[in-house]
């Protein structure tokens, strides 16, 4: 929540009231927690209080793992966001209904799931579909709905746009096939971050004199820095990731290329602390 | 669980360790409703005391419906089983990990979903994929695992192997492609059932006196019938349902045809209860 919450972009009140899949509201667990709701909202007056953000993160692919480098830098981020795709059906008995009288969701949603992924390829974007939820989901009944999430990736708002429509209309056209009724709803949506070219350089600077001329690059993650871009001159410095797995039990980088990054934020910060 | 557990067809000790989804064994189940889990296991004596099994079940298929009859008698039940497919990949994150490095598992499982169906249509058969469960199912990750349970059935057993045969073969080679593992497990299976022809006979014979010559059909679901008639005489009588829906809440018969289906069920039960 942090940053988002910090600067306004996430609706305090509005998210206070979401529910996880157990019902528990924000506000509810946060005053668990011992935490005060009342207190979501945007900060103004610690937010003028930062004068650059700069994050520290393992790089997420394996982008300086090829150029074999230890340390990178944020270019951007690229725009990206999470659409809902719900295929509505007709639940019916697996073992009796004949195929010409089924309107099964998990059909266009099976086609979903590949155009995402070839989609992707098309534009040199990412796009997946991992979560998924059916409904009731039995083994031997036809579902009555599929749920399904598409995270859409791209270098631009262009490609972007082309991943996503090009899914739409491919699981639009199975859904018809399969007479299941299917709606889109956009979760959620970052537009594309270009991190302060003017940091961007001193930080750079910086990093060469720690260890070596850092290569830029972007990423297709959501961080901190970049909701904090929209207010603030905001960087990403990248430690290298040898395998790329990320947010999984495998992510890892070596002792090394941490205490390289360590070193690169420490000359980052003794230059923006010291005179301009 | 009656015929399964009075015939021993089912293991009693076996099954009362099952679990469901929240772990409770059917041992605690029972127990929690009042009844005992050492009562499970077959019984011949109560098996001995039933001379003949006639069913009479709502039609789950619109074979009667298209043939303009109330009432049915069932040929047989097609053989039938249940597949899980477990699909392992690697968990990633899906904002920043390369298509190239990905071993996503949901892409094996779309294959899968459609390969079931194509197959089907191929055989005459039914085949269909429901249930899948993700994980972690995270919107924005990539899955390290997908399991999808595969019903199939077909209307004898080459067709059923050449089904669930062509789904693996597909589904492999997908995995393939995508460097993802599949465990194929059989979870159940049915085998083929024929209705004691004598007793069918007699069946049609009073139900053509109560309410018209009945039509025969087979079916694709498992019932009670279908596993008493390994050891007794068992005979199936279907009522018409308009719209074919079974297991789902517009599954519905008029209440003319259930009276239709009443009279001929005691007609049978007059017949069998008279002189042979």
């Amino acid at each position: 929540m942090c940053s988002s919450d910090l600067t306004g972009v996430a609706d305090g009140p509005a998210a206070a009231r979401l529910t996880d899949s157990a019902g528990v509201s924000l506000a509810r667990a946060m005053s668990g927690a011992g935490l005060d709701p009342a207190g979501l909202g945007p900060d103004g007056e610690r937010l003028g209080r930062i004068g650059a953000y700069v994050e520290l993160h393992i790089e997420q692919g394996r982008g300086l793992a090829g150029l074999g480098a230890a340390v990178g830098v944020a270019e951007g981020i690229w725009p990206h966001g999470r659409w809902r795709l719900e295929f509505t059906g007709r639940a019916d008995h697996a073992g009796t209904t004949a195929l010409a009288d089924r309107r099964d969701p998990m059909l266009p949603c099976a086609a979903a799931v590949q155009a995402a992924r070839q989609a992707a390829g098309a534009h040199g974007a990412l796009a997946t579909v991992s979560k998924v939820i059916t409904e009731p989901g039995g083994a031997n009944g036809i579902n009555s709905a599929v749920s399904a999430w598409l995270d859409a990736r791209a270098p631009d708002a262009a490609a972007l746009a082309a991943v996503t429509g090009e899914v739409r209309a491919q699981a639009q056209a199975a859904a018809d096939e399969h007479r299941v009724t299917l709606a889109v709803r956009r979760e959620s949506f970052s537009p594309p971050v270009s991190f302060d070219p003017v940091l961007r350089g001193r930080v750079a600077a910086a990093v060469a004199r720690a260890c070596g001329d850092p290569p830029e690059l972007p990423t297709g993650a959501g961080h901190d820095a970049g909701v904090l871009a929209a207010r603030l001159p905001a960087a990403m410095l990248f430690v290298r990731n040898p395998t790329g797995v990320s947010h999984a039990p495998d992510e890892h980088a070596t002792a090394a290329d941490c205490a390289a990054g360590v070193d690169a934020l420490a000359a980052v910060l003794a230059d923006l602390a010291g005179p301009r």
